[in-house]
């Protein structure tokens, strides 16, 4: 399972609840109509959680809680209108060229 | 940009870093060296950093703060052997499915 | 009201609930139970909490998350065996001599 | 050595040198300089460092993240204008009487 393909389903799934907007159909929809802050505290939650399954050397809790880490990032994001495509180039930006550099020099 | 290139490309760096171990040459190698509670700390930090650009509607350093919270997530989940295809698998066993299927529905 | 009298007497209280254990009587108790991975992580999520009421400027809500987040922290303090006094007297070390000296050189 | 003083001593230190705003002089006026979203990173961090010590069992780093964490939220509240008293206020409203009420109930 890639995660850039997980992560296009994710994102796509999130666009649409939020298009959607029915509060009733979707915890996307409920979360955003509750505003930035509350989206922000459940990303911060779920940050903490990922923290301690971490500290607790608990390696399923870890996936989990990683994965709802990410998707409360993803609902973040799409929020502003940040697509994951801004986040990979920042990525890209600040660590892709200078691994590649890393390991050509270590060839 | 696709996100799962970027992720791959920076799982590969990182993986290569943490095997190499020298402390000198890397941030990866010298953060693992220092144990699993510092690598936690800046995951931690970032997303400390990535709640307060969100709550300030600042969105290059949004960009920005997820990038690094990626970055320390991909060394904390390596550090356990974990790849981000477990994640990605997590997330669609949690999220991909019922998305679908709720995409299907409103078709 | 006094802080330092409102923290003696929450420490009194978590003391005793701690000390009574009998789950269903206390919050305390049924937060202990579940181990120190729980208290850490209702502390975290009130200092979430804290940190979005902050940056949301909402002066009443700061007040109410502060106080949960003092709550926890004393929770957490009190299933380690600390007092508060152990963590005045570090307050006192780092700070309140160079304050004095600070004050005492404007004076 | 009391908590009470600690942190009346603390708040006063913290509002003399808000007051001042020398920031040269001190770490308390560069930090407030910086604005509310550095003041609440820092609180940020000091929690994650304080969640972090709690994990890992490490009674004397929780006790020094501790009073990190109670300066920076000393500075937190003084910068809205909020005192320890409110706070305390807030937790004999939500902890105090309960507390005594269930002291009461098991003499």
């Amino acid at each position: 399972m890639a995660i850039g393909e997980a992560l296009g389903r994710l994102e796509a799934v999130v666009h649409d609840r939020l298009a959607a907007g029915t509060v009733e159909a979707s915890y996307v929809a409920s979360l955003a109509a509750k505003g930035r802050g509350k989206i922000a505290q459940k990303f911060g939650e779920e940050a903490v959680e990922t923290l301690i399954a971490a500290m607790s050397e608990d390696d399923p809790a870890l996936i989990g809680e990683a994965s709802d880490l990410i998707f409360h990032l993803t609902v973040l994001l799409a929020e502003r209108g940040i697509a994951w495509a801004d986040v990979a180039a920042e990525i890209d930006r600040r660590h892709g060229t200078s691994g590649h550099a890393e390991k050509a020099s270590r060839s």
